[in-house]
């Protein structure tokens, strides 16, 4: 299977930390999108997924899966090792909710803000900025922050007692975060120690 | 397991559309959240779902599940009947790559094009609008519903051959652009033709 992406950026980083997880990252080629250049807008990589983004996975057969959430379940159910997704209907169910929490409220508001409030990615790529929703969204993402903060009080990881899929979306969303200059307020202790030990772990720190 | 949601809005829909495909509607108790008057905003509401929104699903074990995605992935999995979610590791990916892209392209798109660009729930519910963005979401909603015209003049479903959570977000997306007064233009044949046939299901006729 091939990964179009660009590395280090936030979200070509979840797919990359769940194969590292899976153990399964020599079984990929990764092919590097120029998105600076803007090359995620042409014709070419709108075939692959016509909403412009990276990560885009292809399978061997040709077809494109994009959205980290799907690319990421189909890593968990091809490849052995601990689930990233849950194994009971229950644990699914919640590691899928507290996945789309870290997205909505942490890593794409984080990411709205950056490409709207900010220089984001420089003028040729920001095409249309609207700083008041950009601002709007990093207040989001610093509550979302708040709320991360005591669910981790009270549990390990995101979604319980198990490293999952939802802990990889909310520290991409911390990684966006530091790049886009949104600090972590060291008084969120649950949260700062969570980063610190996510950060440790093999399929991060390498 | 008991649903609190308010009938006849968009997103409640799809997980009763969701129960009704698995012919599994009456093994749950339906409570009315007082919505209009703002009650998914009180403490005991936000208890159940932090982000105040509708639909969440109660287990018997007391564990509240929020977000249209995995309450049906939860649905899904509990009941007996052809699945929605998919049984291979690839068609699965396919099914949550469209519904994430019905999600984001249409469905959110056209609330949020809602909440901010017309007068939405009233004054007391909507406390911030950002009428611009709202536009601009609206926008990107008609363009959603070109690229799933393509879709399904090339596939009877969103996501293939077969009926699944793909074709319920967009489904539900399409009755809340009704709503919102945004037009589907009578040229989009397919999606006309799909919205038709999809409406016509026992699911959704009753
Ligand atoms: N929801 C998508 C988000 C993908 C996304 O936004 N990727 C960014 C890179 S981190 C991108 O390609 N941005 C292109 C642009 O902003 O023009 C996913 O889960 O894959
Ligand atoms: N992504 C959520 C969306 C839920 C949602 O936005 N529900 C609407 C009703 S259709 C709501 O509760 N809105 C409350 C508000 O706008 O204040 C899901 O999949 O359940």
């Amino acid at each position: 299977m091939k990964i179009y992406d660009v590395e280090n950026f936030p979200n070509p980083l979840r797919v990359r930390i769940a194969l590292a997880e899976k153990n399964a990252t020599s079984n990929v080629e990764f092919i590097a999108v120029d998105l600076m250049n803007g090359e995620h807008r042409t014709d070419a990589f709108l075939a692959k997924n016509p909403l412009g983004a990276v990560p885009v996975l292809e399978l061997d057969d040709g077809t494109f899966i994009s959205e980290c959430s799907a690319i990421i379940e189909y890593i968990d159910t091809e490849f052995a090792g601990d689930s990233l997704t849950g194994t009971t209907a229950k644990e699914r169910a919640i590691i899928s909710m507290m996945q789309k929490r870290a997205e909505s409220t942490v890593l794409d508001a984080v990411a709205t803000y950056f490409h709207h409030a900010t220089d984001g990615l420089g003028p040729v790529l920001e095409t249309y900025q609207n700083k008041e929703w950009g601002n709007i969204q990093g207040e989001k993402a610093r509550q979302g922050l708040v709320y991360f903060n005591d669910v981790l009080g009270n549990s390990q990881f995101v979604a319980g007692d198990v490293f999952s899929v939802a802990d990889i979306t909310l520290f991409a969303g911390l990684v966006f975060a530091g790049f886009a200059q949104i600090a972590i307020p060291s008084e969120l202790t649950h949260l700062v120690a969570w980063q610190e030990n996510v950060a440790k772990r093999p399929s991060v720190a390498g």
